[in-house]
C-alpha cells in the first residue's frame, strides 16, 4: 500500500469524458489498496476564458478580485472529479485550498506557500476516501483566497506529498515523460527513464516544459520523488529524484548527457562599447531588477582600451518594458547603443554526468562548428552548457548535439509513443 | 445617505456588458452617497451549464459535491462585478457567503440562513467600499460550502439588509416590478406602486414569479422593506412593506384587490368514492408528507352514504412520484380509483381589502360563470381566493376577473414599460 499523490493537468480534465478517465484511473488506483490523493488543475481553457472575461471588464483587474475568480475553475473540476469517483462506487471528498489548509503568503496572484496543514486529508483518508484537492490555490493568514502563479498545480501537489509524506508525487500532464529533446524538434528524442533534481532543473530552466521549475524546486528541497506520467497513454514515465537513488537503481556509470533542451522565448540584448568602469554592471542589471525583467545569461567580453561589450538574455516577453530603460543607461553611461536580437535560440546540454568528464564543452562547440552552427552566447553550471545561437539554426544544433552524444533513440521507432498535444 | 442592499438576478449579469451596467448603476449610487451591498446570482445560464455537466459525470452527484461546484457560479460574477466597479474608479470588494459570514444549517443544496454575521461587512463600508456579496450560498458549522436552493439569491439580500438594518434591500430582475396580473396573460395589467407583505406572499405562493416566497416571509419576519425593481429600464418599481405603512403612504381606503395570480405547474389528483372513516386523510398526506410531495390545495366533499371525494393539488414535478402512494392508498382504503388531472390552472384573486369587503367570493364566481368558467376546486384565506380551472381556461378567467375587480390599466397604455424576458 502507498500514499500516492496524483497531479492532472487542465488538459487532462478539459472534458466530461476525460474527467472520466481520470476518476476511473483514480478508483482503480485505490482498489488496488493505494490511499490517493489527486490534486486537479482547471478545465482546458477555463482559465484563458476567465482572463478575458475579467479584461473585458477591466483592463487592469485588482489582483485580489482575480485570484477571486481564477480560483473558481480548480472549484469546478474538483467537485467534478470528486463526483466521477463516486459514480464509481468510492468514496471521494474535493477540497479547494482553504479547506484543505494550503496556506500561502498574501501575494495575490503569484502567492508561495508557507505551510500546509495535512490534518483534514490525514482524515479523510481513514475514512477511505479519494481526496481531491483544487491545485493553483490557497489562503492567506487574512482569509483571503490566493493563487499561486505559473506552476502553482505542480507546485501544490509536490508540496501536498511532502506534507503528508507521500510515498510519490505522479505529475500527470499530455507527455508521457521527461525527453532527451523536444520531439518535435529531435524526432530522435528519447523518453528517459530517469532524472536527478539538478538534471530536471536545468532542463527545466531552460526550456523543457513537462515539468515546472517551481515544483522541482519544492521536490528537490524536501525529497519528493517525482513520477511525471501521460494522463492519455500508459507508459513507464520518467523519475525525478536523488542523484544517489538514481545510482543506486540504475547502472553505475550513468550517461554523460541526460538530453538537449532549447528555449525560443528569450531575447539577446547588447549594450556596445561600454566604458569599462566600476559598477556599470550593477547599475544596468539593478534596473533590470527594479522594472522586474528575468534576466537569464550575462557576459561582458574582456575590455578592449577600456571599453566591453555587456551582453544578456532575458523573456521576449519583457523586452518592451526593458528597452527604454536599456537606450536610457546607454546614454547615461556613454556607450555606444543598444542592441536587440529577439530571433535566438539557447541550447543547452545538461546531464549530471558531465561533471567528471572533461572536454564536453570542447565537443559541443566543435559538433557545432562542423554543422555551421555560429554560436554568440556561452554559459555554463556544473551540469549545464547553454549557448545563444540564431533561432534559424535551433533544430539543426539541437539534431546534432542529440546524435553527437549518443543521445538517440536506439529503436527503429514503432513503438515511440506520440505525443499528443 | 442610505444604507442599501441591491441583489441582481442572472439575466441581469449575463454578460460583460450587463456586468458593466450593474456597475455602473452601483457607483452612481455610491456617488450619489449611499453606501451599497449589492447581491449577486450567478451569470445568465452559468448554473445550468454547471448543473449538466455535474449529471454528464454522475446522475446522482453527491449534494456535498454539487454546493462545491454551484458555488462557482455565484463566485465569479462577483469578482467580474467588484472588478467592473473598480474600473469606474470606486474602491471594491467581493466576497463568498463563506467570507461574510453567511451561516447556514447543513442541508446542502437546499441550506436554511442560521445568522449572519455582519462585520465584514461593516468593515468594508467604513472603508468606503462597494461591497458584493455571492448570493445563493453560506457556509456550515463544519466550513462546508452550502447553497440556499431556489430563491436562494434573493433570501441572501433580504437576509443581509436585516443583519445589517440596511433601509432598503432593492431586488433587481428583468420585470420592472409587481403587477396586477401577468402582462403576458392579461395586457391590461398594470404595475403596482407598493402592496403589503401578506399580498405579496399570496402572490408569490399563486404563481407570481417577481420575488421568491421565502424572501417575503424572511422580509416580512424582519421588517425589511423590498424594492422590486428592473435592471434593464428606469421606473418606481413596487415596495412590498408593512401594510400599515402602506395605509399610511397611499389612500385611506386600499383597493378591496391588489391583483390577480395564476398558476399552470400544478396538477389536480383525486381519490374518487373513498369510504368517509376516520384518517383517510391523515393516512393519505402522511404519505404525500414522506414523499416530500408539496400539497397545496385540499378539498374533501361532504359525504354522501359514507362516501367521499378527496382531491388536492401538487407540483407537475411531484406526480411521477406521488401517482403509484395514491394508487396503493386508494386500493388499500377500497376507494374507486385515483383522477389526475394535469391540465388545470389555479387562479387567485388577492388583496388586504377583500378582508372587509364580504362578497368578494361571489362576484369572483358569478363573474366566471358570466364568462362560462367553470370552477373545480375552491381554497381561501383571509386576503385570497383561488380556484381550480380548467388550464384553457386560464387566460380568459384571469382576463375577467381583472376587468370585474377595477384592475385594468386606464392609462392609453402608450407609457406602459415593455415586460423584457
Amino acid at each position: 500500500m502507498a500514499l500516492v499523490v496524483a497531479k492532472f493537468g487542465g488538459s487532462s480534465v478539459a472534458t466530461a469524458e476525460r474527467i472520466k478517465n481520470v476518476a476511473a484511473r483514480l478508483v482503480r488506483r485505490h482498489n488496488a489498496g493505494d490511499q490517493v490523493v489527486a490534486v486537479v488543475s482547471a478545465m482546458g481553457d477555463n482559465t484563458d476564458y476567465l482572463v478575458d472575461l475579467a479584461h473585458s471588464v477591466n483592463p487592469n483587474p485588482p489582483v485580489r478580485e482575480m485570484d477571486m475568480l481564477l480560483s473558481t475553475g480548480e472549484q469546478v473540476s474538483v467537485a467534478v472529479l470528486a463526483m466521477a469517483i463516486e459514480a464509481l462506487g468510492v468514496r471521494a471528498i474535493s477540497h479547494t485550498g482553504a479547506q484543505v489548509g494550503i496556506h500561502t503568503d498574501d501575494t495575490h496572484t503569484k502567492a508561495k506557500i508557507s505551510h500546509i496543514s495535512g490534518d483534514q486529508i490525514a482524515r479523510d483518508l481513514a475514512q477511505d476516501k479519494v481526496v481531491v484537492v483544487a491545485g493553483f490555490q490557497g489562503i492567506d493568514s487574512r482569509g483571503e483566497i490566493t493563487t499561486l502563479g505559473r506552476g502553482g498545480s505542480d507546485t501544490t501537489a509536490v508540496a501536498l506529498a511532502a506534507a503528508i509524506h507521500a510515498d510519490l508525487c505522479e505529475i500527470y500532464s499530455d507527455v508521457d515523460g521527461v525527453y532527451s529533446a523536444d520531439p518535435r524538434v529531435c524526432p530522435k528524442a528519447h523518453r528517459l527513464d530517469s532524472l536527478s533534481y539538478e538534471e530536471m532543473l536545468e532542463l527545466s530552466a531552460n526550456g523543457a516544459g513537462v515539468l515546472q521549475l517551481r515544483a522541482v524546486e519544492f521536490a528537490r528541497n524536501y525529497g519528493v520523488v517525482i513520477h511525471a506520467l501521460s494522463s492519455f497513454v500508459e507508459g513507464p514515465g520518467t523519475y525525478i529524484k536523488e542523484a544517489e537513488e538514481n545510482m543506486e537503481s540504475d547502472k553505475m556509470e550513468g550517461p554523460v548527457i541526460s538530453g538537449v533542451a532549447h528555449d525560443l522565448s528569450e531575447a539577446k540584448i547588447t549594450l556596445r562599447h561600454v566604458p569599462d568602469t566600476k559598477g556599470v554592471a550593477a547599475l544596468l542589471f539593478e534596473r533590470m531588477a527594479e522594472l522586474n525583467v528575468n534576466v537569464d545569461m550575462i557576459i561582458q567580453d574582456v575590455s578592449h582600451d577600456g571599453m566591453t561589450d555587456i551582453s544578456f538574455t532575458a523573456p521576449l516577453d519583457d523586452v518592451e518594458r526593458l528597452t527604454p530603460a536599456c537606450q536610457q543607461i546607454s546614454d547615461q553611461i556613454h556607450a555606444e547603443g543598444v542592441e536587440i536580437n529577439t530571433h535566438v535560440a539557447k541550447v543547452s546540454l545538461v546531464g549530471a554526468g558531465m561533471k567528471s568528464y572533461p572536454g564536453v564543452s570542447a565537443k559541443m562547440f566543435r559538433v557545432l562548428a562542423d554543422v555551421g552552427v555560429n554560436i554568440s552566447m556561452i554559459s555554463t553550471s556544473p551540469i549545464r552548457i547553454s549557448i545563444v545561437i540564431d533561432a534559424d539554426q535551433c533544430q539543426l544544433a539541437v539534431r546534432a548535439l542529440h546524435t553527437a552524444f549518443g543521445l538517440d533513440d536506439a529503436s527503429d521507432g514503432s513503438d515511440s509513443v506520440k505525443v499528443v498535444r
